[in-house]
């Protein structure tokens, strides 16, 4: 049960989005350009960060549909999302990619874990300046999502048809169009 | 030296702000909504839970500006700052604050680590639904900020004095406001 009472039917952030849509508004609007905004790194890329991040907090409802959202932009690659999560050295991805990737896991760490030779080893494979950054910030996002997901104790859906139904969606429209804040639209899963 | 090349002369977390205006105008919107906004929380309490909070990341820049900002709504009772840094529990704070602050502690340790007992002394100090949901956002959303200041390694200056010129200007007018994206606004300080 969640710590607050939070509105009825809504899984994981949406809860507490929900709740207070004065601060669900900038929220959704920060990770929209992180995530799906126009960028150098494709979407799947993206997503896999954020996912990644979320599996290093232990976030099970962030790192789900994440993972899930990756996988919609990725074919459907579900393996891949598993490689990332579980070995990123080892998964089907670009060197930039896994160097980016050492970026975010430190940042989640702490800010101070990242050093001059991680981001040396990001740019000789590639990265730019605005790569690496949204490389910090999107796990810095994620260490306040996963935060904010877990530190309310929301409902973590266990059935993965959950997230599979619904990452087409967020794929498709973005995050603050997906996320109803209000009552009426409620829905149950 | 910061890890990417930074707008010159913006300490902390204005110099990536600057640098990507597109993610700074949320974030800034976030936190305004939480730190300036109507509340229950008076301004004070709300940015010592961003400077506890930033204290406990280790982040310089971050801990400093905003015990600035805190002591400016505190009639400039910089010793109260100190003291809820280093021992919120003896502090000259309300009970309720108190239990807020350990809510949020544990927020930027790990969103599981906050139980529910932690959340009904908060309750039973007469925290609301929403003075809990925001000790917990506000507690993620410095997670974020501290980690984007460190792990892009932005700089913090040592002189005391920066931090006590801008907070008055950020106290009176919010983050946004004060926080230039403009490059020929850029200052020295």
């Amino acid at each position: 049960m969640a710590h607050i009472t939070l509105p009825p039917g809504l899984p994981g952030i949406r809860g507490p989005m929900a709740f207070r849509p004065e601060t669900a508004g900038p929220l959704n609007e920060l990770v929209d350009v992180l995530l799906q905004g126009p960028h150098t790194l494709s979407k799947g890329e993206r997503e896999l960060i954020a996912t990644f991040v979320s599996a290093r907090n232990d976030c099970r409802f962030c790192q789900t549909i994440h993972g899930a959202v990756a996988a919609c932009h990725l074919d459907g690659d579900e393996d891949l999302v598993v490689q990332v999560k579980e070995d990123p050295e080892r998964a089907s991805i670009s060197d930039k990619l896994k160097a980016l990737l050492v970026i975010a896991g430190k940042t989640a760490e702490s800010g101070k874990s990242v050093t001059a030779a991680d981001v040396e080893l990001a740019r000789r494979h590639g990265a730019t300046d605005l790569e690496i950054h949204d490389a910090v910030l999107i796990a810095a996002v994620f260490c306040l999502c996963n935060r904010y997901v877990d530190g309310l104790a929301t409902w973590t859906p266990e059935d993965p048809a959950y997230y599979r139904e619904r990452a087409p969606l967020v794929a498709e429209n973005g995050y603050a169009a997906s996320t109803s804040a209000s009552p009426k639209q409620y829905d149950s899963a």
